[in-house]
């Protein structure tokens, strides 16, 4: 990142006076760790900083709200205050109401998204970086060299390293470089209860989404070598109780078969409405396919949305999967 | 550790001008790992180093002895040579035999097992590393260092990488700590192929697996809060052409359970042969339980056969556990 830009958001961050942080919809370990991280930062330098977050924080994330302590925005809308957007490459995503766009003097844009079109009046747009909360402990150690302080602490610490390890899927993602583990160093210095954080993240499953895992991978299916598909329904949601958004990691289980290139997630959010999630593992290029659709994200891992019914988003899908990798 | 065994095992290193370098039996990611890695910082210090390991380098561990290009000895012992231990706590559990111990003019122990009985004639035990690839990391780092020259390249680092990551299920258990970031973060710089790594250790499942795995989470139950239950039948492995020993890690799916505390694997060996498995999580002592059907293991693992249907086992082991924990 340009100097320039790290100096413009600093400006930002220390001259206002009240702050409202937002993320995209349907939050994951990024963006509700980068926003408590940033929230608590921004109160330890006397702002006034509330979280609004439309969408529920999903309950294995709940402990960084109780850890951080966030301020859950409630009543009406302060007189003035920026809004910072983290984690989320398009304006139309944010999980807030237009309300809460339109009420802000300015809208400060810090994210990785490669497909990010910089729609705040600051924007730190970080292609290169793992994960947001990268980019927020980076620009927080930087801050902290400004003031002759140390903002980062173990609580900030956690929330961030949360944010890392769920974006960079525990270091295994090819977003995982220096930077990432240099941040993690320092933050295994600093002193976190990294045990604990895993257990919340990773081996606290609940009982209906390990069923819902089986009714995955009994639909799991190759198409060719080296394309793997799930689908999940209503139908499953329904039957096992569980929320549409508490699908997370499910997809990994088709990319990480041997041979496959790319997975594709099908997810009926209604009849009509196929939210289609894409991974890759080493060449495929998923982002520029989900653009087809009208979504993006990053070479690695990209999605959209197609208004028609499962089986004909497989058809639209599989067939432009298929013309890219060339079978 | 100390600065003295660092320094004595630099200069047994540097003085020495053969080496056998061996690991424990039934080798893993960081035996296999520090071993190549090791082995090629000799051969560049212009040492002679061979490889002993009478059994089989696992097949997702063979592209690190052909990165390495680690000779394995063939033909006669040298006639004068150390042997270096790694990863083995214990001189009867190393990978070789008892003339390539006794020819040894002096043992090199290189640990990081707690157990560790100092069997060597040096012998660097680091209880506080994460593995024996990080101790081998550190080590050639600190050789650079004295002889003016930068030892770690991109092949040994990707050597020390894999048993660093193995060690640590990917940073996630424990261990990993400050030092294991700050080397993931310093071979990051010196560059690896990661995502090839990831790739050869944690994506290269099978799909006949994932289907079985399906099956598995289909019959998962839960018996109270505390206790759950996985079956996997004779007609499921041969539906999916699966061998009914590759069934590691599946029950981790039942034990990972949010308020689970005692996971049981039920497997069909034949109709009336059940192998059944038993992990707790936090304080339930499974070996008891095990002993009570002929079994045995360790407090979290343990195992039983019992002689009868799956559904008598279920209900037998079932009574029985929640005898155990007063339900």
């Amino acid at each position: 990142m340009k100097k320039a830009t790290m100096i413009k958001l600093m400006d930002k961050l220390l001259e206002g006076e009240c702050f409202i942080v937002t993320s995209h919809c349907n939050p994951d370990g990024d963006s509700i760790g980068s926003l408590t991280g940033l929230c608590m930062a921004l109160r330890r330098l006397k702002k006034k900083a509330f979280v609004v977050m439309d969408d529920a924080v999903p309950a294995n994330l709940e402990f960084l709200m109780r850890l951080s302590g966030a301020s859950v925005l409630e009543g009406a809308l302060p007189e003035k205050y920026s809004l910072i957007a983290l984690d989320c490459g398009d304006a139309k995503r944010l999980c807030c109401s237009e309300a809460v766009k339109e009420g802000a003097e300015s809208i400060i844009n810090i994210d990785h998204h490669v497909s990010n079109d910089c729609f705040g009046d600051v924007n730190y747009v970080d292609k290169e970086a793992s994960s947001t909360s990268e980019i927020v402990y980076y620009i927080l150690k930087q801050i902290s060299k400004e003031k002759k302080t140390e903002l980062v602490d173990s609580a900030i610490a956690s929330c961030l390293y949360t944010g890392l390890i769920t974006d960079t899927g525990n270091f295994m993602y090819s977003n995982a470089g220096a930077d990432s583990f240099k941040m993690a160093c320092e933050i295994m210095k600093i002193g976190i209860d990294k045990d604990s954080i895993v257990k919340n993240l990773f081996q606290s499953n609940s009982y209906s989404r390990m069923k819902l895992l089986g009714d995955a991978l009994e639909t799991l299916s190759l198409h060719g070598d080296s394309i793997a598909s799930i689908e999940l329904t209503q139908e499953m949601f329904q039957r096992h109780g569980v929320d549409s958004n508490s699908t997370e990691g499910i997809i990994d289980y088709a990319r990480d078969i041997e041979n496959v290139e790319i997975a594709v997630l099908f997810k009926e959010k209604s009849k009509d409405d196929i939210k289609v999630s894409l991974r890759s593992k080493e060449y495929a290029d998923v982002n520029a396919i989900a653009q087809k659709f009208g979504g993006g994200g990053h070479v690695r891992a990209a999605g959209c949305t197609i208004s028609d019914t499962i089986e004909n988003a497989k058809l639209l899908v599989i067939a432009e999967l298929k013309k890219a990798l060339k079978l």
